[in-house]
C-alpha cells in the first residue's frame, strides 16, 4: 500500500494551506497548461486519480463531463471532497493506486494531478489505465519531475554566479526518496522521464504531448517568485492517448 | 550555417583522440543502448546525418543497409570517411543541417548520433526528415541531454555529502550555450527534452523509445569511470517512427 501521508494531522494542516488548496485550479500555476492539453469534456466520462479535495472533479463536471469517479487514499480528502459537493455524477471513493482496478474500457479521460510519483508500480498503474480507457480515450497527468526529484538533497544552492541552481545526482538510480515536506520522511519514487514515458509506449499509449512546466512571462509578472521556476522544472506534463488503431 | 568547430585544428586535434574516435562505435558506452532501438538495417535506404569518420554509416553497410548517405559540416571528417572506405554504396558530402533538404520518401532510417544539439531551428529539420522518411521509416538520434545542457556552467560540483552532483538552472530557457570543448565557445543550442519531444510529435512522427543513457553495471565494472554517468544522464536516445496511418 502507498504511503498515507495525506491523512498524518501535521502534513494535512499544512498541505490544506496551499495556494492551490485554498484557491483550488486557478492557485496552481500550471494549470493553464493542464487545461490546454485536455480534451473537450462534454459527455466524457472521467476519473481522477488522486483528487485531493475534488477541485478538478468539479470542473470536469461543470466543463461538461457526464460523470466523474474522484479517487484518493486519504480519508480526510474524501471527506472534504464529498462535503464541497452534492453532485450525483461525481462519486469520491477511497483507493490505493498500487492496487486500484477500474472496469475495462470504462473512460474517456482519466486524469491525475502530481499523484503518481507516490506510486512504486507505474507499470502495472499504466496497463490498468490504458484497459480502463475507451479506444481514443485520454490519460492526463502531472508528477513531481525527475530533474526536481532525483537528488539525496533536493534544494537550491547557488552557482559561482551566485545563481539559483538545482542540484542533480542520482538520476538514473530509480526507486524510493523520501524528503521532508509538512512532514518527515514523505516517500515518493523516482523514476527517470525515459521510464516514464517508455512505460506508456509499451502499455500502448501514443505520446501526445509531454510539458515541463515552466511559468509565463505573465505568470512572473503577476507573482515574481515564480521565476525560479524557469530553472528547473517541478513538474512534468503527459498527454497519452489509446489510439484506435491499435 | 551552423558552427563548424570540427574544422577548428585545435578542436579537431582533440575530437579525433577521444575514445570513440580511436575505437570506433564500441568506443561509445552509449552504442548498444543505440545498436537495441536501431531497426534491422537489411534493405534499408540510410542516412546518416552528422556522420564523422564514418563509423557508424560502414556498419549500417556491413548490417546489410543497400545504400547510406553520410553527411557532415566539416571537410576533416568528409575527407577522413572518404578515405576509411572504398564501398560505393556509401555516399559522403559535405552538408548543413540547418538547410539540408533531402528527397522525399528516399529514406528508411535516418539516424544521426550527438548532431542536433548543433542545430537551431529543430523543427525545420524535423519537417524535412519526415518528408525525406518513407512509410513506416525510423528516426534514431542521440543529443547531448538537456539537464547535461542547460546550466550557464555545466561540470561537476560536489553536494553537502561530498556526492558528484550536477548543476541545473536555466532549464526553461532555450537557445545559445557556449561550452569550451577542445576548443573555447563551442555553440550548442539547448532544447528542453519537451520541446524536442512536441517538435517530433508535431512534425508527425510517433514516439517509439525515449532513453537516457546510463551505463551497464558491466560497463561500470570494465571501465569504473562510467559510474558518474549515473549520477545526471549525459545523452538523450529518441527513437520515432514516421507510421503508415497518419
Amino acid at each position: 500500500m502507498a504511503q498515507n501521508i495525506y491523512d498524518n494531522p501535521d502534513f494535512f494542516a499544512g498541505y490544506s494551506q496551499l495556494s492551490r488548496q485554498v484557491h483550488g485550479l486557478d492557485g496552481a500555476p500550471e494549470w493553464p497548461a493542464i487545461r490546454a492539453v485536455l480534451p473537450a469534456l462534454a459527455g466524457k466520462r472521467a476519473a481522477d486519480l488522486g483528487c485531493g479535495f475534488g477541485w478538478a472533479s468539479r470542473w470536469m463536471r461543470e466543463q461538461g463531463a457526464t460523470s466523474v469517479l474522484g479517487l484518493d487514499l486519504s480519508q480526510n480528502m474524501i471527506a472534504r471532497a464529498n462535503a464541497d459537493t452534492s453532485d450525483p455524477a461525481i462519486e469520491y471513493r477511497i483507493a490505493d493506486l498500487e492496487t486500484l482496478e477500474l472496469s475495462a474500457a470504462a473512460y474517456d479521460l482519466v486524469y491525475s494531478a502530481l499523484a503518481f510519483h507516490y506510486v512504486e508500480d507505474f507499470q502495472r498503474l499504466a496497463c490498468m489505465i490504458y484497459r480502463a480507457l475507451g479506444s481514443g480515450g485520454d490519460l492526463v497527468f502531472t508528477i513531481e519531475h525527475p530533474i526536481f526529484m532525483a537528488a539525496a538533497h533536493p534544494h537550491w544552492i547557488v552557482d559561482e554566479d551566485g545563481r539559483k541552481t538545482w542540484p542533480v545526482n542520482g538520476y538514473s538510480v530509480e526507486g524510493e526518496r523520501r524528503t521532508d515536506w509538512f512532514a518527515r520522511g514523505v516517500l515518493k519514487y523516482h523514476r527517470t522521464l525515459g521510464t516514464t514515458l517508455n512505460t506508456l509506449i509499451g502499455a500502448g499509449f501514443e505520446l501526445r504531448r509531454v510539458e515541463e512546466f515552466a511559468p509565463t512571462r505573465e505568470q512572473i509578472e503577476q507573482l515574481p517568485e515564480l521565476a525560479e521556476e524557469l530553472e528547473r522544472p517541478m513538474m512534468l506534463l503527459v498527454s497519452a492517448r489509446k489510439t484506435e488503431t491499435r
